[in-house]
């Protein structure tokens, strides 16, 4: 089996790290990176051979830095998982529930824990830097009146005992993830089944124009599973749109509907065609 | 002149209280927030009797979490503007350039000055919670070896001195507001000239709905300036479409257009209907 240094932001542990099990298995080395630009530099400048970056939530949307990075970096999407959000309360072995008064992690984590917090009143929140990381800081100053909240996987790897399991308010809580490589890259034989194809394109800024660049897709019955705006750069008040459609490049259908948008498109950029994610 | 006390996230001199300036003139009593929730907070509540919000910035995109707020506080939009975010170097009155060397600001407003930085190497980016805010904590502690990046309004508001005007890397830099008012409550005359309406829907999760949807505007030459998704809480991959249509609800053309969506929408909802800013 080939190894795959395989990029992701955050520490070793983070919820990336669960969708870099998904998408590759242990064919993975697991590269932690502290920002997302690092995440796409490595694999970009080759220091790393794959990447999976975090593209949407189903409680706060996209993230929008990343749809940004797939644009500016000229990297493949070749996959696509996603992982549900658990959020465990963990320990030091040999801490117990009654010692608990701070509880370390992600402002975002600590925020979707808040039913918890309500009825436990007598832990304090404390915002760290990382979900993993408050984890490994907690193990290693092994903190005897603390807790962290972060992924089994987290526990597991320093070593942490989970107190409380899925300690999160909303269990529909999932993120959805991408695996990148370089343009050329495969990771695998394109395989059966549904594929999904993301893509980016800008329309002339007329009336309709989304519309007609929509057509090319709704007239062949190819569905959008997932529509986004950003922001053009030096150009104010117009828009890129990503689209992702279930529909595999291959297939003359798509084929037309590529043609189609890009007559009608002033620029149009496909990000990948990859299998759909379960 | 009738005083309103219009609400807005920031300290006084925030981006948002110039936007206030450029809605409502000299009739705005200014009402600080900490948080954008408390904004749309003190209006419903009556503490306020408007409120401005930043809604998009045309190098950032959208702001997510006011389209949230939008959707869950029962409000009305009632006007429209944009604001250039022009960044300035504030100092304490008597301090020269050469005695600088920290800069406080809010860390978007720092990443905006990057051009700045690398021209002056000897400066060290200091975060702060707030550009108003970071000249108003400058002042009061009457710093002399540091400066502060934020509008001229709060040079003004706070008595600094302007070293360096428009230290910005991208002058095409600007962030649109929304005036909001509560239902019934009416600013002033509905007014000559182009409107816009913001409206939300969803649709049936089916091929082709979304491009079903936007046919009720494309299909009576109804242009949209913006349209933007957002996740739909409690069904993972599914969303909440936000646009924004050149057109008065009070057309017979856009009347027929809302009375088509609504057939084809799950839930629809008219956010407001204002004057075309400029």
């Amino acid at each position: 089996m080939k190894r795959i240094r395989t990029a992701f932001q955050g520490e070793l542990g983070a919820f990336s790290q669960i969708a870099v099990k998904q998408l590759l298995g242990e064919a993975a080395v697991p590269l932690p990176c502290e920002r997302f630009e690092q995440v796409f530099r490595s694999l970009s400048e080759g220091t790393a051979g794959a990447a999976v970056i975090p593209i949407e939530n189903t409680l706060h949307g996209s993230i929008h830095e990343n749809y940004d990075h797939l644009l500016n970096f000229d990297l493949q999407i070749q996959g696509e998982t996603s992982v549900r959000i658990i959020h465990n309360l963990i320990a030091c072995p040999g801490v117990k529930w009654k010692q608990i008064r701070r509880v370390f992690s992600h402002p975002v984590a600590l925020n979707q824990c808040l039913d918890f917090f309500a009825a436990h009143p007598q832990l304090e929140k404390c915002p760290f830097y990382d979900t993993a990381g408050s984890v490994k800081m907690m193990m290693a100053e092994n903190l005897q009146d603390a807790a962290a909240i972060a992924s089994s996987m987290a526990a597991e790897i320093y070593g942490g005992k989970i107190l409380k399991r899925s300690i999160e308010d909303d269990r529909q809580n999932f993120t959805r993830f991408f695996l990148l490589r370089r343009r050329g890259d495969s990771s695998a034989a394109p395989g059966e089944g549904e594929r999904k194809t993301s893509l980016v394109f800008t329309t002339r800024n007329t009336p309709g124009a989304l519309f007609r660049a929509l057509s090319a897709f709704a007239l062949r019955d190819l569905s959008l599973t997932k529509i986004e705006s950003r922001p053009l750069r030096g150009k104010p008040w117009e828009y890129l749109f990503y689209v992702d459609v279930l529909a595999d490049t291959r297939d003359s259908k798509m084929r037309k509907a590529l043609g189609h948008l890009e007559e009608l498109a002033d620029f149009l950029k496909v990000l990948g065609c990859y299998p759909r994610g379960k």
